[in-house]
């Protein structure tokens, strides 16, 4: 209803995304490694015009859809960071007509008459498992590996390299333990890339946010960081102020005798993602704005429940008692990417 | 992208829906209880065509955006079943011309200058909570009942009833916990009707599908028993047979060794609602169909971990071995409303 007041909406901060995005291509360049930002993130032509904005034409996304919709606002260069779905080869084809495309081959027993109808136009990486256990063949098992490499040597389309997603360094306990995941995962994807003598492109937000330059790396992925989150925050991997994105939602109601606001914004605006913090489940926390950018979150508050429409906030006394009936507040949510969808 | 294969997709049986709604009219009609079901599960112009099919032309919905969606399908008598965002005055009165419009005032702080503003053709329900604490106001809190049902009397709008919502009905651990919820609450928000002259309007999934009828309740609002879902199943309000929603996703990867599929479904499609069974999380179960409806669940087989776009299975021996790479399989979500909400 484009006549109607949007509320809750969603807010980016476009100066601190550019910040991020700005801080995260010269660590890119320092070591000569291609950034393809992942787009699943944001979704959102607005930030998509940032990068733009920058110089960034090659890109990430996550499914054949969202790879045609940023193909039609103009992205060349695309490569589908999921494994293949082969149900739609020929979209995937017809795609490969208009732009530079590659997909990921995540199987050893991908058919090879799928494969062979796979257009010759299309690159082609192999998805390496280096300890994640999400998607990929294990990095051990280099048969397995071997396999998909002659399947597409054998039906003529062109490998491109080693692809993988350390996802394991989300759930890491401290920033050394992501340091870890990163050194030990990029030293045995440096074996198989000289085994093979090609490329690898890599890319999570916690490990890229660390690292100050990608050496030996020939492209990073990272997605999540032009927003960051709580998430992000509570790893250790960003500062508050570095989150450039919130969901903006209004009050409406308050309970004085449990120090509760009930706010609109629930499961359909932030996703049901939490993080846990002394056994409590934490679904947002209450930014504190300076020029409609985050400077600290309100102590003692946060959001504790979500339904689908409603969430309640768990107040400190002061917070409580500045906040009105009808007040918008900002809520920092747990996971960017999640509430970047919900809101597109 | 219209001209794509929707993958995955969310698939509605009908027919199935179409039961539910029929058997949940019919004992709203043993009591004379009107029937306002919650559009908010399935936000889906294909579902409501059911409802208007079976004659029901007086819905519920959870912001004023979704008011004006469904206004516009052409339903004219709409409640928003949310505390009322009082920011968006000027869209509630503009919408109360076109329809029979209530809303719900959930604080007995709302100000008196915010309700003489409310346009005199809504109708206003004060929401009372009767346990679950999330909104309205504690039903022992008779004084602030009585202060906000002065100040609608006051600005001379017209109070229509109490309204509730007993969701503390989903987490209940027993059938017989849900129906004390629903008797106890009933009972005490009977007293207050008495004492009021007025109605009452009710409805969760949980308590509504275990009644026969609803004797005392003159409206019921519940919403998720059209598709019903796991977390209904698992607390006994359903059968597998009665839920006619599904995700359907494909197999996008396999890995033997670890007896895992991976499939194109994530959080961005399920969302990240889960239950626990002996402490594993679980995001959804796989569903054995029979003419495109649910006939049971492949046993020892569960989705177990959900990303954005990726979801893992972990399979018994037999579903792993007779499911193919490419293969949709059927998902049973966990929480229809925000699959629904999410694939809509």
């Amino acid at each position: 209803m484009k006549h109607l007041e949007k509320s809750p909406y969603f807010f980016v901060n476009k100066n601190v995304a550019r910040k991020n995005i700005k801080k995260m291509q010269e660590k890119a360049d320092r070591s000569n490694t291609v950034f393809r930002p992942h787009f699943k993130t944001h979704q959102s032509l607005e930030t998509a015009q940032i990068y733009r904005q920058l110089g960034i034409t090659k890109i990430t996304v996550s499914s054949v859809e969202m790879a045609y919709f940023f193909a039609g606002a103009g992205f060349k260069d695309i490569t589908i960071g999921i494994p293949a779905n082969l149900r739609l080869i020929n979209e995937i084809n017809k795609l490969s007509e208009q732009i530079n495309l590659q997909i990921v081959l995540s199987d050893a027993a991908t058919p090879l008459n799928k494969i062979d109808q796979l257009s010759e136009k299309l690159k082609i990486y192999i998805e390496i498992d280096t300890g994640y256990h999400r998607s990929g063949i294990d990095i051990n098992n280099r048969d397995e590996i071997a396999v998909l490499y002659k399947k597409i040597h054998d039906s003529k389309k062109e490998f491109t390299g080693f692809f993988s997603h350390f996802g394991n360094t989300y759930s890491a306990s401290s920033i050394q333990e992501i340091l870890n995941i990163y050194h030990h995962s990029v030293k045995k994807l440096t074996e198989l890339k000289n085994l093979y003598n090609t490329s690898v492109s890599i890319g999570d937000t916690p490990s890229s946010s660390l690292l100050k330059s990608f050496e030996g790396v020939d492209e990073i992925r990272p997605g999540n960081f032009v927003y960051y989150d709580l998430m992000q925050y509570y790893l250790g991997v960003c500062k508050l102020s570095d989150i450039s994105a919130y969901l903006v939602a209004p009050v409406i109601a308050k309970y004085p005798e449990r120090k509760e606001l009930v706010i609109h914004a629930g499961a359909v605006h932030l996703s049901k993602e939490y993080i846990e913090i002394n056994q409590q489940k934490i679904f947002g926390k209450i930014a504190r704005l300076e020029n409609n950018a985050i400077k600290g979150m309100e102590p003692e508050t946060s959001l504790i429940s979500l339904s689908q429409e409603h969430g309640i906030v768990a107040c400190s006394d002061e917070f409580f008692e500045k906040t009105r009936l009808y007040d918008n507040i900002a809520v920092i949510p747990v996971h960017s990417c999640l509430t970047a969808n919900l809101m597109k």
